[in-house]
């Protein structure tokens, strides 16, 4: 029977734990707030007192923290999962972190004989609850095949992309994506409210020809109805393409197109809209058109 | 019988023009270029010398050219279509150009007792040749209904948008997106190969998810494929950009991303790229991150 550690019990840890206990498998949690473990516990789940001691107790490890210094502390750290993991196990990090610390990562584990797996996540919240995430991952086809039906308890669209670091290269790249469409819809609809056309009208038009986007019609939709609550969260966005613009600044890369983005999201930020909608980038549009100079 | 008018036959004018012909609708036709005309006329057309005489002799009178100062002089400038109108006739404008410059046309024409339709098309020469434009239409609704008909004959979706001007608004917002779309791709794409990571699985898992498009699907193969014969030119989609950042400017809003991308595309302009697909966009980036300092 193969023991199972799970470091990171947010509100995306503590579902796709919650999975993994429900179909019967034996795990080992542990969090930095012990009131996370303790609700995990009472679920079934062994409580550990660190990253090392999930390590020690467990085959395979998963973790879910929020971004790359967590994820290093956790593995590299005091007390962290190198201090404690046997060779012949496998840590499975399905944290959004860097693509390129990822790499370094992996060596480093592989140096103690330990596999690793990237497996960055999207869908948020309600696919962590429903178990429908999509799974990106990065890594050696046979260890994506081996830890395939702990994904499956996890997700639905499971995707080995490359090697090590690829999976978190890809959700970087979706997240580049994403940000941008919002942008082009955003810019598109603002446009159309201020040259008098409505903008409803103009979203069903364009759907049916080459703007159409996944975007378009789910985010167009929202900022038309002026529904900003999360759904995904401006901070958690700015986190992606904080990742895309430091991976890009490592690898000899510009992405003008991407920091524009970031740099709206900060004007909303700005407006108080850290936990609005990514979405919501079009109020800073707004106060770009609408904001008035004081006397 | 409604004797029809047809001014601009170019790339696009000429193939919709005929598909009114070969219905069996007798058009009369005018082009700056006599070559264009007399290849109409040799399938059936009438021949005119002005667009001053095509007015004349017509009730309905289309408009194909290539830009706000080309449909301007058409209907105002000397011979145009303003001194040839009677009162009663309809000017449908199939051309691209300003939203802001149509409602003022639109305007004038009211006054002297024409109607006016803005129906801006998008879907490219190959739409015009197969008739399947899509057809972004702004005026009356009474009005779209009775040229429907002749707008069936060149395109499948046809859509009233709204009041006069709000066809090109559609048509403007339509190409924010797919340049900022077109953007989106071409950043991630690009972030992913210099990753090390493979652009084409990381294509095929983002079109399952939240960054699906048509653009990604379509473009991004392109991108892929290296395949940058047009398709859609730089040089149109600079065009209808520069409408966009125009009418911003005109409308006192700011459209930063739509902006940046122009200056992408000015980029691949730098490099002989003018006739290139719109999708070469990433040539631009490619430059950016690729160009060395020479000493």
């Amino acid at each position: 029977m193969t023991n199972l550690g799970f470091i990171g019990l947010g509100i995306m840890g503590k579902p796709m734990a919650s999975h993994l206990l429900v179909a019967g498998h034996t795990v080992h949690v542990y969090d930095v707030v012990s009131e996370a473990v303790q609700e995990l516990a009472s679920k079934g789940a062994v409580a550990c007192s660190s990253s090392k001691e999930v390590a020690q107790k467990s085959d395979v490890i998963f973790i879910m923290v929020p971004d790359t210094p967590d994820v290093e502390a956790v593995l590299f750290g005091k007390d962290g999962v190198a201090e404690g993991i046997k060779a012949g196990s496998i840590v499975v990090d399905m944290s959004s972190i860097s693509p390129i610390a990822t790499k370094g990562f992996a060596k480093k584990l592989d140096a103690m004989g330990v596999k690793m797996l990237d497996a960055p996540v999207s869908g948020g919240q309600v696919g962590a609850e429903k178990a429908t995430l999509s799974i990106m991952v990065g890594g050696q086809p046979e260890v994506c095949e081996q830890i395939k039906p702990y994904f499956e308890l996890m997700g639905k669209n499971i995707v080995l992309i490359g090697g090590n670091g690829d999976g978190q290269t890809c959700k970087v790249a979706n997240q580049i994506v994403v940000a941008l469409t919002i942008e082009a819809v955003s810019e598109a609809l603002l446009f159309t409210s201020k040259a008098g056309a409505d903008p409803a009208k103009v979203r069903e038009a364009l759907l049916g020809g080459w703007a159409q986007s996944r975007i378009l019609d789910l985010h167009g939709g929202r900022i038309l109805e002026r529904k900003f609550a999360p759904g995904f969260r401006i901070r958690h966005q700015q986190k992606d393409l904080n990742l895309a613009l430091q991976s890009a600044r490592s690898l000899g890369l510009s992405l003008p197109g991407t920091a524009i983005a970031q740099e709206l999201f900060n004007a909303v930020v700005a407006q108080g809209g850290i936990d609005l909608d990514h979405s919501a980038m079009v109020l800073a549009l707004e106060a770009l058109a609408n904001h008035k100079v004081s006397e």
